[in-house]
């Protein structure tokens, strides 16, 4: 079950002026399951995307990018079911077909469109049950469908995720809300399976482009569920420019500032909501490294962590073998650690210093913390001062089952 | 249960002159459970070792790779139950304590004795227990005890793993023998968590090196339950120099080969062991991966693969999900890889193909490999003439369970 996710409610998504979504049961994969979303943007609206930097990136993935590059934005479409990933040439010519079927419906050029897909990998996507579905989610579009569109795009996901924020900048109230899907195959580089994020702010191309990269280092380029980089990751920034305000033109602005801040809230929020609801967690962990050298030596030793199955069965089993994580913090691949210097915390609880036990642990105290549900692992090199934290969860008999049974 | 290991019996393991063998339940962990084992060596033996790469790497390592600098050894001492690892500078006064009183009793110097501890990390160990236990393992000693010590060092290891082989060097027969233990926290980086082979070769200790590092390359660095480096690996190679034939000092010479592929035979054989009887394993996965640039990008690839939970998962399920394959060699950091160039095969079918599915390929024949208990992935990269194999297992609930449970 998700670990501490607010229950979603359709009243917590709030509308963007200038964004309708519309949802389909196009029967891709199974029959009577939404899995088709279109979203339609007002002209004028500015879009951009971060994607997944595997090599076999998505069909979808590869024609986003390029029309995204050429052409300004009219609409999404998403269809869950299958990847569309590692399927070659005739996967990127059902891509574009998608993409041409709903500028025909939405009376624009196909570069206009940015298709995705999220599902199994390596099978041909139906494209006919795709296209015949967009009639029926274009006549369904509609300001309101944010928490349909969040249903829209699950697969193993258990509960919808989507989270809305409001600013005020010059005095125009603007809004921002998002939506994304991913449970497994979750270790983003530079997305996550798929995120949504809209708003009403008015803000120059290039600087949207700027902020949707530092809102996705800080929330779903931190985040691993199995330490699977997908094939199909994509995170979209849209703003419709009708809160009202000024344009936004300058990074150096309080506006500039006060946006990036609420768009990292959304991502930050989202991002965290799919490690909660990650394939079989039980457990949110935080893994905090503090004064590394630098931030990528950082990452090396909360990834080493985070990916750690021994480490992630045994907070599953509340079992506060914490040995596994000195030796996790060992082979992480910093060749002149001294493990002498480093201090390992488990929530407030200092659990080893000078190369071994704390003198004042005990077991107790540890066992405490793993029973918590969101557990933080502090580790504190002592070499630096830069510091990183990423997020992810346990792993469970659950996960096994899920990815076992997947295709069945 | 383990993989198609073929069932050890005593008389399998050959005895090496001038290597004894002797074994104690010395109650370091559990009462009534063979745990400390002790291997004395004949005077002129030469001893070398390789070890683990783990920043925190235990106290008998630290101690052991001291010893092996400076002193002809006399013995070793091995326990199970706790690996006396992540225990500071206590834990290598222990180290140095157990190896002062096994020296006591055999009448030599501290430094000619090497200590290993195998078990769970960062518990301060039980000296006065192994101290005590050492009287009845020295008691014990004796030349047949090969097939006893197999099973005195296993932790959650099923079944005891050894091998022998016999050659002939210069009309003299020459033997082989090796055991090893290791089945969680198994991804070698120099050896594997314990492996100890002897041989009644003669041999100078240089080249006696060079063999071991060659032999932990082509075996223990080459298999992977879990991706998970321990902190105490190591794998010993000792050759007592009894066998009658003339002094091997020649690295070109045919006596080096022969010795060297007899030696690199009994590590793999052994290493391959300890996959089969990887924690829950019910696969035995062999990952070939062909045409690389260099071996580095080969076993980028290679471990990719190995350590994909999704991909394990698959395994398990006998489910021919094989998309995931494609998304880990997307994800392995080949950043210039052209996908359209790579083959995949699942044993010997042609899965995948110009970035996609192949177009000859059926569900139903990978799934006949699939259901088998051993299986070979192998990837053409087409990019150059390097190549590389390791040997990995699948990832069941028993995996979750064991290591859910290991401490209880």
């Amino acid at each position: 079950m998700p670990v501490n996710i607010p229950t979603l409610l359709p009243e917590h998504l709030l509308c963007i002026p200038g964004v309708k979504l519309g949802i389909a049961e196009a029967g891709i994969k199974k029959r009577h399951r939404k899995d088709l979303l279109v979203i339609a943007l007002d002209e004028g609206t500015h879009v951009t995307g971060v994607f997944t930097q595997n090599r076999f990136c998505a069909a979808p993935v590869i024609v986003a990018k390029e029309n995204l590059a050429n052409a300004s934005i009219r609409g999404l479409v998403v269809n869950t079911g299958n990847a569309n990933a590692g399927t070659g040439n005739t996967g990127i010519q059902h891509a574009r077909a998608t993409c041409a079927a709903l500028a025909e419906l939405f009376g624009c050029e196909p570069q206009q469109i940015l298709p995705f897909s999220t599902g199994v990998i390596m099978e041909p996507l139906p494209v006919d049950a795709v296209i015949n579905g967009l009639p029926v989610a274009v006549a369904d579009l509609n300001k309101n469908n944010w928490y349909k569109a969040a249903q829209a795009i699950m697969t193993t996901d258990i509960v919808p995720k989507g989270v809305s924020r409001q600013i005020v900048l010059q005095g125009a109230p603007v809004t921002i809300t998002g939506i994304a899907k991913g449970s497994g195959m979750i270790r983003p580089n530079m997305a996550t399976m798929l995120g949504f994020i809209a708003t009403d702010a008015s803000i120059t191309h290039s600087l949207l482009h700027k902020m949707i990269r530092y809102a996705a280092d800080c929330s779903f380029n931190r985040i691993s569920v199995d330490g699977d980089t997908s094939t199909n990751d994509a995170l979209i920034l849209m703003a419709t420019g009708q809160a009202g305000h000024r344009e936004i033109c300058e990074s150096e602005s309080p506006e500039f500032s006060q946006l990036q801040e609420a768009v990292t809230e959304v991502a930050i929020e989202l991002a965290q909501m799919i490690v909660r609801d990650g394939e079989g967690a039980t457990k949110f962990i935080t893994v905090q490294i503090e004064a590394g050298k630098n931030i990528d030596e950082c990452k090396q030793v909360a990834y080493a962590i985070a990916h750690s199955p021994l480490i992630k069965t045994a907070f599953f089993a509340s079992d506060p073998n914490l040995g596994r994580i000195l030796a996790a913090i060992g082979y992480a691949g910093l060749d002149d650690l001294d493990v002498n210097r480093i201090q390992l915390y488990l929530g407030q609880v200092l659990v080893a210093e000078n190369g071994g036990r704390a003198p004042g642990y005990r077991e107790e105290q540890g066992q405490q913390v793993m029973n918590e549900p969101e557990i933080t692992v502090r580790v504190v090199l002592n070499r630096g001062a830069a510091s990183t934290c990423l997020w992810t969860c346990d792993f469970s008999y659950d996960y096994v089952k899920i990815n076992s049974d997947y295709r069945s």
